[in-house]
């Protein structure tokens, strides 16, 4: 079994392989979009939701989050993919950022303030304002880290944002229809094009109708995370490798990346999860190709004989991505040397000591 | 005629000189403080001051401020020495990063967010809330830089900072009195000991009273920027060598750091300009030995020769020190491999390009 699946060439994976010193970003927002009943399961109910991203980032720093108990989880309680996250920074030692693009709630942890709110629903058709200026303050800090480090590693935690890059692909004229991932069964993909036809709608927008204005499309149905990463990948790959670790919502910001035409894309890959390259309801490297990134790789991992139950739901297709923890599984396996079932114990070793507690004991042991 | 004045040992100097890839970071904050008259002249005006931190770092990254035309001056037009950081910076293509340790008005660059409100007026005798809180997160964000970084250079823009630095000395029991630089001639001795007496009543402390508690020190009577910059300096001082960019300001810093006791203070140097270390009206070198922090170095310029009557004035003793300009210079002069004569011209191109259009043409010019 590969520790790594490759789709693409396999450069972009060798430098990270050989790289002296990654560091990992994570870009977090939040969007009223999430407050839509049905879209994401990426936190207990709606209300919670806006503690998902900041939660995930407290947890990578101090073990478990601050703004809620322990880790966000879905309402049956399976926890965020933070874990993956966790376990894959705790073995690499890999430094950490955290962007705060436009979130409701701030992190209780240090962080780069690029964006001052959260965006609209898409429904409005005006999602987030100054984009432009997104991007810029994004392009500036991806610069200054490419100076510091050889490989930069892009993961996100935005809460109902495949429906954001469903849109924006869209207005790119992608064939993106059903395509994206989500953190449920099934994809939810026929309210997620009702949402999107509603946006278009009062957007005034149409399939396409976007192609040469890429900044526009994240303005009228996107999220900041997008503007704010595409502006950051673009300028670090004119010096360094980029991998923007996400599933199919990394696919809307390569192809920002590839349509704002500042980027060497050749330099950039998308890292994942297995569970996404693999989501029998979704097209991930469909998209990447679409979006001028052909380089996706994806962490090898399984948790089908793990020692809980509440990790076991991976493998039946829930969750299965976010925070980053696909491109950080991938670097733990490249530049960590570790092996597969190395990572999935150390992340059961996160999942005792922060998830457990949660539940009030052994619940979750099998 | 030396470069670089060397006070204690050199040890740190030369590790700058032979680093790999040092980085700069600048945190800002503001202050009730500086909204009482005759303190600080940084800023043309007290409604002005609020710009100062913020323009100085949009001039950093930019070329020229946004929140301001140009950038920040004194009421009588010198300008902020953010001149001399931008030439330096310039000329080592140092990463440069800011940190918003608690702003009335944010930049409009990319900066990490580590607090939430300036500091309150020092006659409160309560200036800061949350200093643990402060301190831990510039504790995170200076671990994970050091694994980025080989040299980091810590600068600062507080207004009025040096009010608060004397304020925190002295409830630290050091012998401060009549000690601490200002961007004015003369030092403003008497209204800032006035103004500290003011607010040591308000907060029932004396000389000394917290000695064992520095951290209390801050939040009675210092600024945020003492305890982010404290937190990062001592958390990097662990795994690489770290200069305090700035004058007497950042002795206060050193003094909060070694009291802690987190710090390796042989790691630990001050680095700033000639103007600060010669200042009759100052004692740099005696505070920084009594902060626990006895290297400092400072650039050897000087703009007597210099093209603009408005760099001339540095050599009469006002502005001095400010936005890590010491530091940067220090790091050109080192690290850069610069001569002092290849600076300052380089200082004169940024005064040409951003201080004489605010002039209003050659106005500025000999």
């Amino acid at each position: 079994m590969d520790n790594i699946l490759i789709h693409g060439q396999s450069d972009v994976l060798q430098a990270l392989r050989g790289a002296q010193q990654p560091a990992f970003v994570c870009t977090i927002a939040s969007s009223d979009t999430a407050a839509i009943e049905g879209l994401s399961i990426a936190g207990a109910s709606a209300e919670m939701r806006k503690y998902t991203a900041p939660s995930d980032m407290e947890a990578l720093f101090y073990g478990s989050a601050r703004c809620i108990p322990g880790v966000a989880a879905t309402p049956d309680g399976i926890p965020s993919p933070v874990i993956i996250t966790m376990a894959a920074i705790g073995a690499t030692k890999l430094p950490i950022f955290v962007v705060d693009a436009g979130c409701e709630v701030a992190p209780q942890t240090p962080y780069f303030k690029l964006g001052a709110a959260p965006a609209r629903s898409i429904v409005t058709g005006s999602t987030v304002d100054d984009v432009p200026g997104l991007f810029e303050r994004g392009w500036y800090l991806g610069e200054n880290l490419a100076k510091l480090t050889d490989f930069l590693i892009l993961g996100e935690s935005v809460p109902a944002g495949t429906t954001t890059a469903l849109a924006v692909m869209l207005a790119l004229g992608m064939d993106a229809e059903g395509k994206v991932s989500s953190t449920m069964i099934g994809g939810a993909h026929d309210l997620k094009a009702a949402i999107v036809a509603e946006g278009f709608a009062a957007a005034g927008i149409s399939k396409g109708s976007l192609k040469d204005d890429p900044l526009a499309a994240i303005a009228a149905v996107g999220d900041p995370m997008q503007a704010v990463v595409a502006g950051m990948a673009s300028s670090a790959s004119l010096s360094i490798p980029v991998m923007l670790a996400g599933g199919t919502q990394m696919a809307a910001v390569a192809a920002v990346m590839d349509r704002v035409g500042k980027a060497d894309m050749g330099k950039v890959c998308i890292g994942t999860t297995r569970w996404v390259l693999r989501d029998q309801d979704a097209d991930m490297i469909g998209l990447a190709i679409q979006a001028g990134c052909p380089r996706v790789y994806a962490a090898n991992l399984d948790f089908g004989s793990a020692r809980f139950d509440g990790m076991h739901i991976y493998e039946a297709g829930l969750v299965k991505e976010g925070a980053g923890a696909g491109g950080a599984a991938v670097a733990s396996l490249s530049f960590g040397g570790l092996e597969p079932a190395e990572l999935v114990s150390r992340i059961e070793d996160v999942y005792e000591a922060t998830v457990l507690p949660m539940l009030g004991g052994a619940a979750g042991a099998r």
